[in-house]
Order: C-alpha cells, then structure tokens, then sequence
C-alpha cells in the first residue's frame, strides 16, 4: 500500500488539514486544536453525568507519578517496552559545561543526566492505589478519576498517542464488589458511546505484555476473563478494530501491592473501568465529521444537552 | 523554626487535611481533589472570557513535546536544573531479563533504558512555536493556549509543583506588537486576579538563569526590562511573596529558533501573558479557604457567573 492507503492515512490528514490536531515533530505526539478540545471538554461532562449516581469521589492527576507508586504496579516487569523515566541534571557548573561540549558537538548530551524518581504514569488510576491507606469502610470506595497517561508505543497512526488521558471509575473493595462495579459499569459506557453515534462492541481481551513470557501472561489474562475491551470501527470493515474504552477486574493485584485492606482486614480487590478520551474523541470526528457544529444533533444533544 | 512554624507548612498541612490536595509519594507531586478541580475550570474559564475579544486561535499542549523542539528553544543552555528528558525501554527479551535482575537486586534500573529524543514540556507557548512556519499575516497571530509544564525543582512547598499547567495568550508578529501585546494584556489579567479577591503586585522580574553566567543572563533581562511577574503574598507579610503569572517579551528568541517571519519577512518577535493555575488556585484556597460554596460572593461570582 502507498502511503494514502494505509488505513489511517486518510483520517490524519484530514484531522491536520482541519486544524483538529497539529503536528509536535515526533509520531504520537499532537497539539490539540478548539475543535478538539470544545468536544472533549463535553465529553468528558457527559463521562462525569453518565455515572454521577455512584458519587464516585473525584481525584485530577499530573502526567508524572513517583517511583515508588510506579514499582508498586511491577508496571516494568509487564510492560516495559511502554515505559517512560525522567532523568534530569543535578551537576553544578563544571558538569552543565560538560554537557553544553557534548550537545555543541553534536552528541547526545541526555547522559549527562540521571534518574530522577520520576515516571510517566501510564495509567489513570494508578497513583490513585497510592491514596489509599488502612482499611475501605464496608462496601468499598469509588472513584472518578481522569489522569495523564504516557505509552511509549510512537504510531503515525493518529488513533495511539503516546500521551493520552483516560477517564475512569474505579471500584476498590471486595472481590464480589469489584467484579459487579466492572460488569455493571461497563454496559453504561457502551450505552453512552452509543448514545454519541458510535458504533461498539464489548469483548474479551487482553493487555500487550512483553516477551515469552507476557504471551502466556495475555493468555491466562484472557483464560481468567479479567479485562474486556470497547472497540469501534475507526478505519472502515476491512481494517481491525480500535480499542477505545477497557473493563477490567484487577484481583487483588493492586491491594497487596498497596496494601488496601477491606472492611474485613482482608486484601482489597479492584476493578476499573477506562474510556480513552483522545481515541473516542478522534472516533467522533471520524465518524460524525471535523466541525462539532455539523455532528447530528441527537450526537449534540446527548454531548451539550442543550448548552451549545 | 520547626516544621509547623515554615511559612508554607500550614496551608499544605490544611490543603491536604481538607482534600483539595492529596500527596503522591515526591515532593511537588499532588492528586488534585474535587474542589481544586472546580475551581481549577472556573478559573480557566474566566481567563479565556477576559481575552475572549482577542479572537485567540486555541490550543491545547501535552506534557511531552519532541526534542527537536526542546532543543529550538535553547532551554538546557539557560535552565539544566528545570529539564526533564524522558528514557524508555528498547531491548528485547534478553535486555529485559538483564533490567530485572538489577531491579531484584536493588539496582538503579533505569541505567537500562535510554534516551527517547522525547522531552517534558517546561512552558505553555514553547510547541506553539513548532507550528508556525512561514510568514505571518499582517498584524501577527494571538493564541490561548493551555499546557501542562514540568520544572525539576523538588520542593515540599505547595505552592512549588513539579507539574503544572499554564493558561497563556502569546502574540506572534513585530517588535512592536509583541510589546503591545505583553504591556496590554498584563493589566487585564491583574484586573481579573483582583476580581477575584487576591492582592497583587505587577513587578519587573528575571528568569532562574542556572550558575554563573546565569547571573549575568539574569541582570541583562532585568535591565532590559523583558520580564515582568504577578506577585501576591500567600504566606503573610513576613514571607516572600509567590509569583502566580508572568508577562514576557522574548525579542525575536523565538522567531529566529523556529524560523518563523513576520508579514514583512523580517525575523517575528514574541511576547506571552502567562498564568500559573496551580499557584493561583492554591493563592485563592489560602485566601478565601478550603471550601469553594464558603468563598466570597464577589469571588464566586467572577469565577461562575450564577452558573455554580
């Protein structure tokens, strides 16, 4: 295939052409244009309405998360081809001349720094573990939470930024509670997708572990039906689906790691539930067109109700 | 003085019993609660409306931005100790294997990954300018734009994040009218943090130019008069004061590093109004306290216009 036929070729353009997104220089990376942000500032309101009756407490977090939060997660061990570490200078004056030699002579002057403590977090409910101390009151907690997330994985393909924000509810409690919040939660979503003008499917999946050895962990993944996928089609019937939301019933991966204890001093379990808001939102513009003003109004109604 | 007695102790101490932030593990790395983020889209809100007439092409940044770009702006030559650059993983299995084995053991495994020729954005405006090639119209170009920022100055300091984002109208065009821009809209932004309620001072300033030479970088700025701050005294009248914005003409920095001409192909010069919203929002909770209903009506007012 040239260039213009591959699948997301034709949806890029169009997305640059109409100022929807810009290019930063490296694949992945966009500025967002006023089109983009009017409708994504919607839906997430619309995420937010969607699921107001499980007062869901809110928390906001930043693209960076500590070290300590990311070990906890063994994000590492799994996933390592997404990772993204902060380095940065800590030398005085005779090492920032060093490394001015070294950019000046054209080399890479990044070992000039170390590793900061810091990591890019990958996953919007991640640093939220990190908040919960001592035990959840009887019938767990619930958040709303909508975070930064960074997957080294550089795509020309609009469709997979490297960074993102995702939006979740997020259940920590019992197993019981926790397999219900994702199994009651996750039917809603695709609902509301629906409701926009999307076209889903809700389907078992698995996450991209690395190596050998993540092949049999995406199979006992999928064998134990932890994680579901919201997939819709961006590039047509021929070209494969795109993820844009995920269920998924954590066990109590991430309440040993944390130490999260239940109502009854046993270990937490969680579950959350994801929607990708930079996919969704380009699934909408593929879908409905590039000017908010045009999408159908049942589309508009269900995103601005009214308030346009 | 002991903890409690530093200026900055209480109000962190307050912010984080009440959940307007909550801690992550690294000094200067927050969650943001409930009511930080209410305010935090009134406030964002309010400053697009008081330069709504500047008819602004919007745009919305990411935390990352390419190291093409990075490198434009000169920012290590001035700022090493502010830089974050990110590092990934690209080994394969065996590479993997070595990384986990010094992590079991206890070893730094970041010494296993490498440099991604991405780095963390440090202001706003700076991947406006890698979308602005050739020549500008007459009159030059005005943006809104909004980004996430990263600055590696770890501090407990609340008022001090290592992530943040910054609101700012930039103005692209002559000498002239980047000047007009920064001295015409620098009014209208303490107009609007009076409204407000918090107590400002607009006073000349100069950047935190690293080492020696920064020294001298820095007393040239202030003798030319390029930066300005907004200040305001978050921590009583015996403390420093906080600087919450900033108005920043940068000659023709910009321009030449990104190739970028005004309408008659000379070299464009850039100025941009910049507002700190952590640190305004934090200045407004220090001020008007911890619940955002019990602020003053005049404050509510500016911020929802009814609509609360």
């Amino acid at each position: 295939m040239t260039g213009a036929e591959l699948p997301w070729a034709a949806l890029r353009q169009r997305l640059l052409d109409a100022g929807v997104l810009a290019e930063l220089g490296e694949p992945g990376l966009f500025a967002l244009g006023a089109e983009f942000n009017r409708a994504f500032d919607a839906l997430d309101a619309l995420y937010v309405r969607t699921f107001a009756d499980l007062n869901a407490e809110s928390w906001r977090f930043p693209a960076v998360e500590p070290k300590s939060v990311f070990e906890k997660t063994d994000y590492v061990a799994s996933f390592p081809q997404l990772t993204g570490s902060l380095s940065v200078f800590t030398g005085g004056t005779p090492e920032h001349a060093a490394l001015l030699k070294a950019r000046a002579a054209g080399a890479g002057w990044e070992d000039h720094l170390h590793p900061s403590g810091l990591m890019m977090s990958p996953a919007a409910c991640h640093p939220l573990y990190a908040l919960l101390t001592g035990s959840l009151p009887a019938g767990g907690r619930t958040f709303d939470v909508l975070g930064s997330c960074f997957r080294h994985e550089p795509s020309p393909d609009p469709m997979r930024m490297q960074t993102f924000r995702m939006h979740e509810v997020v259940h920590v409690g019992t197993a019981e509670s926790a397999i219900a919040h994702r199994d009651q939660t996750a039917p809603r979503l695709v609902e509301m997708l629906t409701s926009i003008g999307l076209e889903v499917e809700y389907v078992l999946a698995n996450d991209p572990f690395f190596g050998r050895t993540g092949r049999i962990m995406a199979s006992n993944q999928r064998e134990a039906a932890l994680k579901f996928e919201i997939t819709t089609k961006v590039y047509g019937d021929e070209a494969p689906e795109t993820a844009i939301g995920s269920a998924n019933y954590h066990n109590d991966h991430f309440g040993t790691a944390f130490g999260i204890l239940d109502a009854n001093g046993q270990v937490a379990h969680s579950a959350c539930l994801g929607l990708g808001m930079e996919r969704t939102l380009l699934a909408l513009f593929a879908k409905h067109g590039l000017s908010t003003n045009a999408w159908p109004q049942a589309v508009r109604s269900a995103l601005w109700q009214g308030n346009e």
